[in-house]
């Protein structure tokens, strides 16, 4: 998409919330010219700071903190106090949707996700249905009050868990590390396992939709898991899917264009594939190479290409800061020099993890990334 | 490797051990034409088996049942009685070698490996050092064993873990989710990262030595663990240190060849690079397009090349056998038709499964499995 046809972060917004004062994100995600590389932290509010595990104590559980709109909103800000984040993204979970189709979603401490009802059988299959958004409304609620909190401060991002991803759990009623239910469903009933992935993907779509007009100004789908999928499964059971849910997806609202991302964990192998997927962003995790990525599906200059987020692996925030500073550059060089040019769009980046954070980070160790990668990638640019 | 050039498996072996009555792995490993497409199974020799199970309870532990010579046999030989299977694999473990250098390997009831003195500071790291072979004598009294009782029918796979994947343990201390501790060594003190690489892979190097001298046809090296790492880690982490163990292996024994096996699980992005390694063989996990891979790596009729390893899913064989049976046919087609003329080389395959086979297969699958593997495979060359 070029420049000029695409609506700007910077078109005048209605006038419900404050003129948007940071657009780099936004406009790397168009694959617009920054003056630095914007970045922002998957999970980046999260155990890790204090003030997030004070809130959710007040919470009492992680579910308390999602579906209330002040401390969501209270939570989603913490890490912008501390760090000079070019977005904000909302305080939620991938597994909102099933939870609202019934499934009963719980976070035990120190555990994953749980569902209480797992989808396993052809009853439970053709039970689900798309869930009344109204279900759903303390996360559009957050998103709105999010956006009054931000004053303009930065964009807010809203996402939601891929159809596949979300499968995931569904089936196995929590994390796994052998995806056996779920894939003994695929392999044995692929037309149960489509059913479940035409209701995830037409629901994540109504719900995505409704985060824009709630406020969202960019959203992702995070398709955490569908890196565990064989070849040529993972085009039928999470790709179509994903797909399914952009079909359907706001191009804009109130006048300004929404970019849409796309992050597949352990996906660099059918990046090729991706880059026919209907978005402008795609996420990448730490074993992609950005340099190869960028030749493979960033574009040229004034063609088309995708804007490629991530992808520093979050164990590096456990050595010193000068070390993350060196690994920080690193990444950066391997996408190259972004695309400079105010003119035209072009190859950019946007800096990000590979994954979530750990709530092991030392908080100081994440303000030594930021200063690395706004200050590396200023001077990247004057080369 | 030229066909000419290389022993091939038919050679004549010294009188040790019977001769050889089927060498399709052996012959497919160095890009020989084989009537079918040979296949053995990732932990073929396993819990999925009730004899398995049986022989375990007697041996009382895991280590029980590897430490001893008449047990490693037994369940090594459990499988082939079942299933007309290629070739054999040495009953063992990956962590051998870290156990023998005096970390006190141990396998609690239905959880992983767990070292007693995990190596996590400079002076654990200092002390290490290759172990005395003789602590893994055990092993190769396995592989003699096990050559005499298997008289001739297939070829034996010695094995170890890569040296990454055996640090991974080492510092962890046992399996992770996240690679937070030996990550952080790896970034924060890289020199105490590469001194312990540097004795894993001699040790790994003079161990699958002596497993070629006790009567192993072909090794296999682990890296279960690579493919968690950041591209640019991998390289320098796990792919530099499997090509210090190939560059001191044995490349014959007794006047035979002995092909090398690598299998880097999640290492498909890597794949160019692998190509460079000093091995015959490239194992594949299903994420992996095996027609792909073969174009990237598999070599031209009469040019080198490596032979591919792989790579169904092992959660394939939970559905029912009419759709175990069409998978294997769909990995199958994705290689294509292997090389058939025998009097050169060309691109092979070698049918196995992307990871290890899950405890809770139903054996009559495997059945299924290993038949269509069979069949189909014949049919493929008459096309």
């Amino acid at each position: 998409m070029s420049t000029s046809a695409a609506p700007t972060a910077s078109a005048p917004t209605a006038g419900r919330f404050a003129p948007l004062r940071n657009d780099s994100f936004l406009r790397a995600c168009w694959r617009q010219a920054t003056d630095h590389t914007p970045l922002w932290l998957m999970r980046q509010a999260g155990r890790y700071l204090p003030e997030y595990c004070a809130t959710r104590a007040r919470a009492g559980s992680f579910m308390g903190l999602a579906t209330n709109t002040a401390y969501a909103t209270e939570v989603t800000l913490q890490p912008l106090e501390r760090y000079p984040l070019d977005a904000a993204i909302l305080f939620s979970d991938i597994l909102t949707v099933p939870d609202a189709m019934g499934l009963g979603l719980s976070f035990a401490q120190g555990e994953g996700p749980r569902f209480a009802s797992p989808v396993r059988d052809e009853a439970a299959v053709a039970a689900l249905q798309v869930p009344d958004l109204d279900r759903l409304r303390y996360v559009f609620d957050a998103v709105t009050s999010i956006r009054h909190a931000l004053q303009g401060r930065v964009p807010l991002i809203g996402f939601s868990g891929s159809p596949w991803t979300q499968a995931c759990y569904m089936v196995e009623g929590k994390g796994s590390d052998d995806y056996r239910l779920v894939k003994t469903l695929m392999y044995s009933r692929p037309d149960l396992m489509h059913r479940i992935l035409q209701v995830n993907a037409d629901a994540v779509a109504a719900y995505l939709n409704a985060q824009i007009e709630a406020g969202a100004q960019a959203v992702m789908i995070f398709d955490s898991w569908g890196g565990v999928l064989a070849d040529g499964a993972f085009q039928a059971f999470s790709l179509a899917y994903t797909a399914r849910v952009l079909a359907q997806l706001k191009r804009e609202h109130e006048g300004v264009a929404i970019p849409r991302i796309v992050f597949t964990k352990g996906g660099g192998l059918w990046l090729d594939e991706m880059a026919g997927l209907d978005c402008e962003v795609l996420g990448l995790d730490w074993t992609v190479n950005l340099g190869r990525a960028r030749a493979q599906v960033g574009g040229a200059v004034g063609g088309p290409g995708k804007a490629l987020q991530g992808n520093i692996d979050p164990n590096v925030l456990f050595a010193a800061p000068e070390q993350i500073a060196r690994e920080a550059a690193r990444v950066l060089d391997s996408f190259g020099t972004p695309h400079t040019d105010p003119l035209t769009s072009g190859p950019t980046h946007i800096f990000n993890l590979g994954h979530g954070i750990s709530q092991y980070t030392p908080p100081e160790h994440v303000a030594a990334l930021v200063e690395a990668v706004h200050s590396h990638s200023r001077r990247l640019r004057q080369r």
